[in-house]
């Protein structure tokens, strides 16, 4: 591709952005659309939907911007929680680190490569995009030592800036800690894999903690199988129907289905205050729950250093019993994964190991059909057709080779996600923020393999059209790819990147779904999704990617870096408005996302310098070389400092932060407040928010906590709120675009299929 | 080589070690050598050496043989701890798989290849050892089935027997640590990196334990600077000698070296009792002694589990200070290391890394030396000289091919151990049990790789004269190499584990240094070492090796195995002996060798699959092939099941085993005595055993501890043993014949350097 295509594809991408920012800023205006575009705010305040319709509702504005950038650091920690901020802790680190690089390497790298080669330069418009990458430099030049100085300063400037940030992230994260007195999740230990013993799991686990805690020991709450509370949730409901029905009809016919059989089935029992044999009742009830726990239990302690010392201590000589861990937070617990044998977890683990792998390697083949098309100027030597089609159509030509390949690269990961996500689900995660941090490692994974390495390695091997004789030449593929990829992946930042943006900011996919539900569903959200989390399982693997390749290609191809420095500063205002309008945060991971950034950042700067070292042994710069050797060393140096220095600060809490807080609370007496919170806060099965018969189930549960209620002085086992009825949408709610897409083309398929005759 | 050379290895091998054999049980007869060979048992009573000569001490007998069969897992336990029993256990594994595989292999297997392809066999004497291997069977052979059975049978077979050999060293390092009530360490955390703060160290230690453990804490015990404390020691030895002197000079001439510079340099402050300034000079002792304080220290707490909890847990926001760690019992703390400061640790771990990776790379020169011997046959077609030398004298031909290599292997292996052992002690481990199992890993990595890898990877380069294309044809190279390289390795079994153990036996190295020692220094123990401990750095890997060896042949080249069963049968006897006789146990790891032994077998394993399925995919045995491909992934999941249920309990104690010998202890009301013991149980520096004036430390000693004894009053510091004179020896007597060696080696060269006319 030469000067011209990057202009074509740089005017369709600005053109786009624009355009969807102005649609944007229009839609937005719009009442019916506030769903969409103002989740978060609606979540705190009663929007008023009736705005009368002016004239200034059509006209673009760009004031979303100012109040995007207006927001502070604190509004953004109240509003999305330490997650947020690591976020744009993130955006931050790259917009600095690509603005020195940016600099150094526009400024000084630039003019050195263009001018690298003594040959006659053609007019500009035309000048193939290579020429301004280090392949023209010529070999043996004596300006390399530029590139090396660059490449040191670049790192140099990516470690301190690094250093400062893990100090002031981790130091975050302990303030964070030290704010939020009310976490109840730090009094909490998750206990698994409890063997049976005596009659029921709750007895063993009342036996061992009594017995090896009992001074701290406060009490516990089973986890039961989700299929079981289920069917009693739809017994339950049921029941309240009949209950509830104007002229109740004979409770055995109602029941048998067809109300032929006869035989009254009794599938639940009624409970209730003032039946005289409630006693028997109670205790078949209590038996018959009993034999629905699993072999998992939250385990409740007087104090948090209590909690933090039972779950980092192994509890049994057998280490596949009386698993302990620190519990997540009630919101952040993902409860079907609770249930699942402690020993089966290794096999999953695995599982999902091989499940991921498998579908990295298949997806290279539609990676590798992608890649064949930038080749095209290769291609058309060999064959007719390509070569009539560069001929002819020139702009077209620009539009394959420079456009199209990216967009199918981005539609084709869009459907990434989704699967990452299931398979982290599978993987067996008791935290829902736990599950979202393996499936941003997954998809950090892909992309970089997929977009990165096998876009380079095929691209590489397609161009020199002989097989990799040897691993150990990785180095030099990679140094001979990258540069030539540039141009690839200025196109990629251009589609992926900057329309990316704007359709994050556009939401595309909720707001057509929004309508859909107004046309056809009457407004009912069946294909909207109502409150989004923020989707970081993919912006951040997708923010760390364009690093990736910001520093891949800095000293290689600079010509990157302007549309990189563009991408990040759009990224920090469109986050920042989709924080504060429209992603609600339920749960969050405390800073967690840092050291997955932390590592991928030192892994591209390796990366870097591994190329720019390929880069030099071709060019034969002996010196350049060893001092890019000694530049990686020393880069692995800083990473295992900072991994030792900083790590364990997001790994596990500390014994004094515990304590410390601990003593707070007892002086000022808070701590009885939360013991008592504790035992109602957990809930296995919460109502869910758009059930439309929360007064009856309101009625419903109290009625059912006064039967249970005597039971709290006979043992220590608090009754769970597990039993409050509602379905549980805790575990399902986690959607995302991607979802909604894949949904999206489901229910287009299925509409297809049953009206062919529309097409 | 053919079966004849074979003959003549394994004739001069049990011929030397029959010999051997023999001699040591004459030797062991001789009074002047029961600190050779009775040095465990002259540990426990004194013999007496004034034995009347007679006749049978000079008659080889096998008694020696007879009571080390007698010997029971309960004696070995007493003896020589859990180590030494999971080292037999090792040995007893080895025996069973290789008893099946022998079976399996030698009935089944080794007639199979022999009759392999249908060609006429020459006489059994010159043929070659290859038609014994695997190699030998024709491609798309429909007997491949057996091996890939015979593979299956032993895979299944080691897999049981690992996981029952797990389970029963799991249960009995349980018991190990319940049966052991006294053992202190459980009561002590080390704290590294303490930050200084208000007068000392010491001070912030009782600070914080004071603040944040005060029920629990009971006492500390600083660490000094090993360079301050020496020289106290050696300031007070001075002392010591001045006031024993007979006529005592005026001190100030007798001080100042020369006499003549008429200075008063008073070095060190004499206290006594009596002295009425004695409290003014205790408070500047004390204060000299603060300044000379390591920002480390053991704590002792009240109870195993206060312990155990403040070194699970991790104590300050910034996870470089407070680092805590159980420590080591008292005769296995590494003194020297202790005061490492902790932000060098990883800088140091990456060095060692780096330096054994380095000393891995270059051994590989050697190597491949003494590889091209075994590879006579080829080099004889292209050099004259080897041709000649073939020619005319076939059996040195058959003792260079078959018995050089093996031999030069041997000794150059011998100098590994203690370069590894030195490396393992500059990493910083804080118990000398730590460094041993560090340098068991270290040898064992290389020697699998410089023994195993780079011999057969070498070995196949050398015959198929091209480099190794990619890194994807090492398991088709490792399916060429070790059938051919499986007679090398014959002989390897024959020298290095034969002869080795004949030479474990008779100690020569010891033995020669002991003799010197008689001759040459009246007795003295100058090159001879006194008591030595098992060198579990060198035999656990050599065992290790050999199982490997074992495994990847058994399918392969089952003429191994016979050799193989005979070795460990051998070790099996020749280490028994070694335990109740020689080696004396200063200090155990409980069973951390097994998670080693484990890892290996596992390895060796995996890697016999690797190589069967080379030779299936060379044999094109498509069926074969997928039926091993599936073996490994069952190996891999066995693998991580066992990682799971078993290796817990070797990383970390049980917080119900410590809670349950706490409550015995408060019950029967040991605990007060085990806390009176723990002041006194760690002493940096102990008197020396060889020291010559014990009585005069002891004096000194008590002189000195009466002076500190007000002290322990005023903080809950304790005065450590430090101070009690003697050199400290406690680091250096880990010592080994290979490092006797060494020296020895150097004597030599002094020796020849200084008396060059005696060559």
């Amino acid at each position: 591709m030469n000067v011209a295509g990057l202009c074509t594809s740089a005017g369709i991408n600005i053109a786009l952005c624009t355009g969807l920012a102005s649609l944007y800023s229009i839609l937005r205006k719009q009442p019916s659309n506030v769903s969409v575009y103002f989740e978060q705010r609606i979540s705190q305040v009663q929007v008023n939907e009736e705005d009368p319709i002016t004239f200034d509702r059509y006209v673009p504005s760009p004031s979303w911007i100012l109040r995007a950038w207006e927001t502070t650091e604190e509004d953004l920690l109240a509003i999305g929680g330490l997650d947020a901020v690591v976020f744009f802790r993130i955006v931050l680190f790259c917009i600095k680190v690509f603005s020195v690089a940016a600099a150094i390497c526009i400024c000084i790298v630039l003019p050195l490569n263009y001018l690298g080669q003594p040959v006659h330069h053609k007019r500009i418009r035309t000048e193939s995009l290579t020429a301004f990458t280090i392949i023209n430099i010529k070999a043996r030049s004596e300006w390399l030592w530029v590139h090396c100085a660059a490449l040191y300063i670049i790192t140099f400037c990516a470690c301190v800036l690094l250093y400062i940030e893990s100090k002031s992230i981790a130091k975050k994260r302990i303030t964070y800690i030290l704010g939020n007195p009310n976490k109840l999740s730090l009094f909490t230990v998750l206990v698994r894999a409890i063997p049976f013993s005596g009659e029921s799991y709750s007895d063993s686990v009342t036996n061992f903690f009594t017995n090896y805690y009992p001074s701290s020991y406060l009490s516990h709450q089973m986890v039961y199988f989700p299929d079981t509370i289920r069917q009693l949730v739809k017994d339950a409901e049921m029941m309240l129907k009949m209950l509830k029905a104007p002229n109740p009809a004979p409770s055995g016919s109602n029941l048998g289905g067809c109300g032929l059989c006869g035989i009254n089935k009794k599938p639940f029992k009624i409970l209730s205050k003032n039946s005289t044999d409630s006693d028997d009742d109670r205790t078949e009830f209590v038996e018959d729950l009993r034999e629905k726990e699993c072999a998992a239990a939250l385990v409740f302690f007087r104090t948090r250093y209590a909690a933090l010392v039972a779950a980092a201590t192994q509890q049994s000589p057998n280490p596949m019993l009386w698993v302990t861990d620190m519990a997540p937070e009630p919101p952040d617990v993902f409860w079907a994964n609770l249930c699942v044998p402690y020993k089966l977890l290794w096999v999953r683990k695995l599982g999902v190991y091989l499940a991921a792998s498998v579908l990295m390697v298949f997806f290279f083949v539609p990676v590798s059909f992608v890649q064949s098309l930038v080749y095209l100027d290769k291609l058309k030597e060999n064959f007719l057709f390509v070569r009539k089609l560069s001929e002819k159509r020139n702009f077209i030509f620009d539009m394959i080779t420079g456009y199209l390949p990216s967009v199918m690269l981005t539609v084709l990961l869009l459907t990434v996600p989704p699967l990452m996500s299931t398979l982290a689900a599978v993987e067996g995660p008791v935290a829902r923020s736990g599950r979202k941090i393996s499936a941003c490692r997954k998809v950090m994974f892909f992309i970089v393999w997929n977009v990165f390495f096998s876009n380079i390695l095929s691209g590489s091997v397609l161009e020199r059209f002989d097989t990799l004789s040897s691993l150990w030449d990785i180095p030099l593929q990679l140094a001979n790819g990258v540069p030539s990829l540039a141009v690839f992946f200025m196109t990629y930042i251009l589609t992926s990147g900057w329309t990316g943006l704007a359709s994050e900011l556009m939401q595309p996919v909720v707001l057509l779904c929004h309508w859909l539900d107004i046309i056809f569903f009457k407004g009912k959200p069946v294909l909207g999704y109502g409150p989004m989390t923020f989707p970081y399982h993919t912006e951040i693997p997708r923010l760390l990617h364009f690093g990736l390749l910001g520093f891949t290609g800095s000293v290689t191809a600079p010509l990157l870096l302007p549309f990189l420095m563009v991408y990040f500063i759009l990224a920090y205002l469109v986050y920042r408005n989709q924080f504060i309008n429209v992603y609600i945060t339920k749960y969050d991971t405390g800073g967690l996302y840092w050291p997955v950034a932390h590592n991928t950042i030192i892994f591209s700067l390796l990366l870097t310098q591994v190329i720019v070292l390929g880069v030099f042994t071709i060019k034969k710069a002996e010196v350049c070389s060893s001092c890019t050797i000694a530049l990686i060393i020393c880069t692995l140096l800083f990473h295992f400092f900072s991994r030792q220095r900083f790590f364990a600060v997001f790994h596990s809490t500390a014994a004094q932060v515990v304590m410390e807080m601990d003593r707070q609370d007892e002086n000022s007496g808070r701590l009885k407040e939360i013991h008592d919170h504790l035992n109602s806060s957990y809930c296995q099965f919460q109502s869910s928010p758009c059930s439309t018969h929360d007064k009856q189930v309101k009625e419903f549960n109290e009625q059912m906590r006064s039967t249970f209620g005597s039971f709290k002085s006979t043992s220590r086992t608090t009754i769970p709120k597990a039993l409050e009825l509602g379905t549980n949408r805790a575990d399902a709610d986690d959607k995302n675009p991607g979802d909604s897409l894949v949904i999206l083309f489901t229910y287009i398929l299925y509409f297809v299929l049953k009206y062919p005759y529309f097409l």
